[in-house]
């Protein structure tokens, strides 16, 4: 079946985003062919520009922003698709400019704007009547609301006007090559597949840390802080790829159930909430513009978790993710028990590790232990890298997260897009992470910046006789 | 315990084996100062010479056959060492001018002559009364006999004359690296052992090809056969050490004994015979020196065998050794069974597969699915590669099989040594391959040089689905 035409209407194209990220990835998707011929893009903005003048105020971002070398060819294709409309989003009467009486078009959103607008939006869209005709799906960008109350009330609104399944929630997380990777390499190997569970696995620890600080967003952090701002959206998603049930086939509503399964028996064990303070020249937290001077908004969680499924019951499952730390890298950590038996128990072998490497690097580091060449019998782990962004050939091929996600919502595959069930349970676990914080009396703890991040966070695995993996292990590899 | 001082006596000191192996490898011990001080290295031989001239000799040996960078110095604490001797062995006289009345000396001889000697220097040896003083051990090189009755009735002999636990029989594969690490990555991993069994593993292949001809050995080589000068000696090792038992502990006996339980457990399924014809300028074996016009010994042998072993019970074992063949490598590759159920069938996975590189190249290779980065979900094979021998450092720090075995036997360590059993069962496999021949009236087939072998060791894995998985496989890690 061919697709319909398709127009694709963007709400706040003179923001951030659309400049950063969705005009970049629309191009890339033109150098690639993969924009359709007859594709409409409508970019929507308050500011009086004319498409030739929008077009040329993301000129330099598309030149920066592409992965490919900039191509005038390309864009001339590019820019045949795009139309700029002056509009107030607030405004009913403007939306007329957008309606098409055409039953054979279908029409993608994108809410390229903060979730206070959502509302307005999608009511505006109805009573203008610009969903009588032809198909209406939206991307919805995260957060999917400001809290979990009015992240409900939205979905219930934008569900009765597009429907649950026109809805694309996005979070570019998932677009994320690696990420992707993570079933593939659970359930395409025997060998992967066979050792996932807690008779091999001891451990599982998954950072994400930052080096930089809350840089323009102080109003948006204040009320968000790490919890909203990461884990429950992209620590969650990690989680969920890496204990999921095997799902029955790639379908969207096949995977995320198998998610939903683990999101809904994981509990706390234990929370550590850190803010980033003054050091040198960097601003404490709560120097920083919009934010409140004795603000007690976490920049840095440490959590424990346990969850009940029967095939991880047991194994502690550590996350990490903070700002202004001294590394940038997001990466899983799985440590496998030691060997049993006393066989080499008196050469000490270290544990095997396997590390998935999501952003910046890309790859797959296993560590095992082999004899130490020499005349005495040792033993040395040895390091085993599979570094794709290292290919340079990889790293052209990569897509950008927002690139795949377009070209998935274009073609209505929601594979990566989360469904509401999902979006609910990680509202769901933040609110039982602040109600532990208050049942607990969780103190926040002040860390220096260009560190690892508080203290309590090495000593919680230190008790058990633990350590969160550097990112720098993998650097290891061959010595 | 203190070791008493030891007297190594070389006997065909003017040999092959002594000049290339022996003395470069108690030369390389000695650059690592692992001579003893008050070891005496008497070298026997018939030509006429002196300690110096013999040195002299000998020098050239040193200086090419040694990884160490050659330094007087070394060689200056190495000479004080030796002593040459002139006699003949076969002349009990002679063995008066050893003779050392001094029960706190321990001895060790080398027989570094053909398996005919043996009896006649241990008789002698006994007979001049060099063996009333001190303690006295031998190390045998393989072949330990000329074929299973001489093996039996030679070791009958030797046992009587040294002991059995006085016997070191030197097969100097097990000295050899990668050997050693078979037993460290199988039992010193929770994942490896986990996995190795047959829910896991679908199929072994053992391979240990080479490119030269049979040399200057036609006469012994005639004899012997691929059968005897591979198969079943370092063949069925490294198939022992694959298939075995975890031991108890790393003594000889624990090994030895599961090395012996999988010989005892293995069955011939199919046997594969073939020569070396002619090819350009290469001499077909039947022109070699000293070989039959219408010689009918193998060069080339490919098996498969199936294990009664529980653990491996059902999975197809293949083994192949040849000459003249277009690689020179020695390896094992473990396939891995297809991962279950349908999630990843229609992007065909290639099966896992671990390869460990045992000579010229020492390593290990895994290989294991991973999403093909794009956009579209397939998927594509990984390869990691630890390259023990392409890490310089690891180069010099690897010693040559030799200089590991001398420096066990000097210390009483058996562990690499063969025990009597092991030699026994590898000399009745070999005698029912010699009846698998005669029963199943095996052809033998000519193969020209510089291939990979007969056609028919194709054909035998072909009609099962599968393939003799090549040498430079491990070259695509990758690509």
């Amino acid at each position: 079946m061919m697709n319909k035409p398709l127009v694709f209407t963007i709400f706040g194209s003179t923001g951030d985003l659309t400049y950063r990220k969705l005009l970049p990835a629309l191009y890339q998707l033109e150098t690639r062919h993969l924009l359709p011929e007859s594709l409409k893009i409508r970019c929507i903005g308050r500011k009086n520009l004319t498409s030739q003048t929008y077009l040329e105020s993301a000129l330099s971002w598309l030149q920066k922003g592409s992965r490919f070398p900039f191509e005038q060819e390309v864009y001339d294709r590019f820019s045949k698709h795009i139309t700029y409309i002056e509009m107030s989003i607030t405004e009913l009467n403007d939306y007329s400019q957008l309606n098409e009486k055409n039953k054979d078009i279908d029409h993608l959103y994108y809410f390229a704007v903060a979730p206070e607008f959502f509302e307005i939006i999608a009511n505006h869209l109805k009573d203008s009547g610009n969903l009588e005709y032809g198909s209406h799906g939206v991307i919805l960008e995260k957060p999917f609301g400001v809290d979990e109350n009015h992240a409900r009330y939205l979905n219930e609104r934008l569900s009765i006007i597009f429907g649950e399944d026109k809805i694309y929630r996005i979070d570019h997380y998932l677009g994320k090559e690696m990420i992707q990777n993570i079933l593939t390499i659970r359930f395409a190997n025997r060998l992967f597949e066979g050792i996932w569970n807690k008779d091999y696995i001891q451990e599982i620890q998954i950072t994400a840390s930052e080096t930089i600080g809350i840089e323009n967003r102080g109003a948006y952090y204040e009320q968000a802080g790490a919890i909203q701002d990461m884990v429950q959206n992209h620590l969650l998603q990690l989680l969920s790829y890496v204990l999921m049930d095997k799902p029955h086939d790639f379908s969207p509503r096949s995977i995320q159930s198998k998610q939903v399964d683990v999101l809904k028996g994981i509990k706390t064990k234990h929370l550590i909430l850190g803010q980033y303070d003054k050091t040198g020249d960097l601003l404490a937290y709560r120097e920083e513009a919009k934010v409140d001077h004795s603000s007690q908004t976490e920049t840095y969680v440490a959590l424990e978790l346990e969850v009940e499924d029967e095939r991880f019951k047991g194994v502690p499952i550590f996350l990490r993710t903070g700002k202004r730390l001294n590394q940038k890298a997001t990466y899983i950590s799985v440590i496998f028990k030691p060997v049993e038996g006393a066989l080499f128990e008196h050469l000490a072998p270290q544990q095997e590790m396997l590390i998935i490497k999501i952003a910046p690097d890309e790859g797959v580091y296993f560590r095992f232990n082999a004899k130490k060449p020499g005349l005495a019998q040792q033993v040395t782990p040895v390091m085993m890298d599979f570094c794709q962004s290292c290919i340079y050939e990889n790293r052209i091929n990569t897509p950008e997260a927002y690139e795949r996600l377009l070209n998935d919502a274009f073609n209505k595959d929601k594979t990566l897009f989360t469904n509401w069930n999902m979006v609910d349970l990680t509202w769901s676990f933040a609110s039982t992470l602040n109600q532990f914080r208050k049942d607990h009396n969780v103190k926040l703890e002040l860390y220096p910046s260009d560190g690892s991040g508080p203290k309590q966070a090495d000593d919680l695995l230190e008790e058990k006789g633990s350590s969160w993996i550097p990112a720098d292990i993998t650097d290891e590899a061959y010595t």
